[in-house]
């Protein structure tokens, strides 16, 4: 018998085959083909890209050089522009703004044939640091409202150039779904004086059934209505709304779950396209009782028809239960199996 | 400059690229590669789908036999099941119930070669009776609280069988982009007293930029704030919020207008994959004052990186007007340009 489940946050619904649920063999995952080619984010190319906005360089070094360990630069082709007014205005009926804003690409290390499930941890923390600091100095700016993260890991999952990279957006508005996010999870609070997300994950913890891994800081998790089969959230235990006051010693342990989900990810699916997006708090809303910053992957398996993102409307053939329960039992390269 | 715009429904903000805009030849469209072999949509096949649940027949015949114009039956692979009982439940936290609901699938008409965009004014307009018929059948049953109607069109839109189709959907909930359009467009009416589709509808006709086609009783145009390049709208003009209340009349001119939409979209974008969406009111709310029945059309031409649904925030190529004045001017054969 097939379910309909809710979103425990927004009022979601999704379809869950249970029956017919579909394994990790049953999708074809089309492996990456590697195009090769002048690579604008390799080491010696520095001056082919927007100039530096943030580097981490290992001994210092000038912008724009060499040697860096990590590098911000400005999106070649933006979606948005930096300089210039909002010039918020009407239409008659219509609302629009001038497309100001941030579009950044986070090259996420200099390796051009790496990806973020084979760096060593304390590159990935690297990358997790960046994501931290860049949106740390564009909060300072008031014209922003929200910093949105993300990554596409493979061409099917978008990602328009091999070498690994992360995007940052910078809005002057908040994504609708954060949006729907904030209110939703402000009604529980309202009700209940409790973040819906510490709710989720002390019976998510509890149920077992579909936690992947867990450290003593963060959990990963199949959630209880995904709209994808394989979709993980990582979630840090601690009640924080705001990614940026994560500590800085929390970073390790976070780049250590996150990199074994993707491993475990890659191993169960044959190295999958995926999305994953950094669910924040916005600028300045700080210290949030009733929101809690997480992470959600989202491995591109299915042809999304376009009738799903049209009717926010999903139908997933994996169930949370199965996908977590393959995630955790997956053997990863160089260990055996449990 | 590009801008920021805001679906006058709902608040969901778009970044619309109106500098380096993407015409129609700038979307690579694969063509699609008729792929043969058995069909169980094709006439001679009826005893190989699941039995009918409604056919059109000139001149009547026996169910499962040759001789149909339309013929509606279960989907052979439903995500819902339509026997047993719904047992809304909780799971401490989780709210789920059984997945009980419909699948059908509406064969539109017998010729395998052709499409929506290519039959006879009479064989769409068959097509749009149908998806009335059907939902009126379904909105019988207590346990539907909404009927999807949507239709696949090519592999790369999510249809798995060639053979012309649209599916329904009947749900025990009201999707989620349902549910907001309706609380939006209430919130509209109470402040206004007046229905935002009609006021749209108004405005646009007025100003003209974004209308792509007009006659008596509908108008298809490129909404204001589309999600995706060429996406297409085609609202009646009166008002109504439930398709079921068209006038038996009005649906010659809404398959003409349809039709000719699709015609347009093929001839300007060599017949791009693409998924449509019926919006209506959920079952038995009928006559609302505040809600406007419509179709949604999405070509299908960029690869939707998976962080545009997992935001709820999407960067359009494509301004609207633009979109809007190809679709106008493309010459469709057998016709002179204007």
């Amino acid at each position: 018998m097939p379910e309909l489940r809710k979103d425990p946050i927004i009022s979601r619904w999704v379809i869950i085959s249970t029956e017919r649920g579909k394994r990790p063999h049953d999708f074809v995952v089309e492996p990456e083909v590697t195009k090769g080619g002048f690579c604008p984010f390799c080491p010696g190319n520095e001056h082919t890209t927007p100039p530096e906005i943030m580097a981490y360089r290992e001994g210092g070094g000038p912008p724009n050089s060499a040697g860096w360990k990590l590098r911000v630069v400005s999106n070649k082709f933006p979606a948005l522009v930096n300089e210039g007014e909002l010039d918020r205005r009407g239409e008659g009926m219509f609302d629009l703004m001038n497309g100001i804003g941030a579009h950044e690409v986070i090259i996420e290390f200099p390796q051009h044939n790496q990806t973020l499930s084979t760096v060593s941890i304390v590159q990935f923390a690297d990358v997790l640091y960046a994501y931290r600091d860049r949106i740390r100095d564009l909060s300072r700016d008031p014209k922003f409202r929200y910093i949105l993260i993300f990554k596409n890991q493979g061409r099917a999952a978008g990602a328009s150039l091999e070498h690994s990279h992360s995007q940052l957006i910078g809005l002057p508005i908040v994504p609708e779904l954060v949006m729907e996010e904030l209110s939703s999870s402000m009604a529980h609070y309202r009700l209940k004086e409790r973040c819906v997300f510490c709710d989720m994950i002390r019976q998510e913890i509890q149920q077992g059934v579909r936690v992947v891994l867990e450290n003593d800081l963060f959990v990963a998790l199949c959630p209880f209505a995904p709209r994808s089969p394989f979709e993980t959230w990582i979630l840090p235990k601690q009640h924080h709304s705001s990614y940026v006051d994560l500590h800085d010693d929390s970073f390790p342990k976070l780049a250590e779950i996150f990199s074994e989900t993707l491993k475990r990810l890659d191993a169960a699916l044959s190295r999958p396209p995926y999305n994953f997006i950094l669910h924040t708090a916005p600028v300045r809303e700080t210290k949030l009782e009733y929101y809690h910053w997480h992470f959600e992957i989202m491995p591109k398996l299915t042809l999304m028809a376009g009738f799903e993102w049209g009717s926010g409307f999903f139908i997933n053939p994996t169930p949370p239960e199965d996908a977590a329960r393959y995630l955790r039992e997956v053997q990863l390269e160089g260990t055996t199996a449990p």
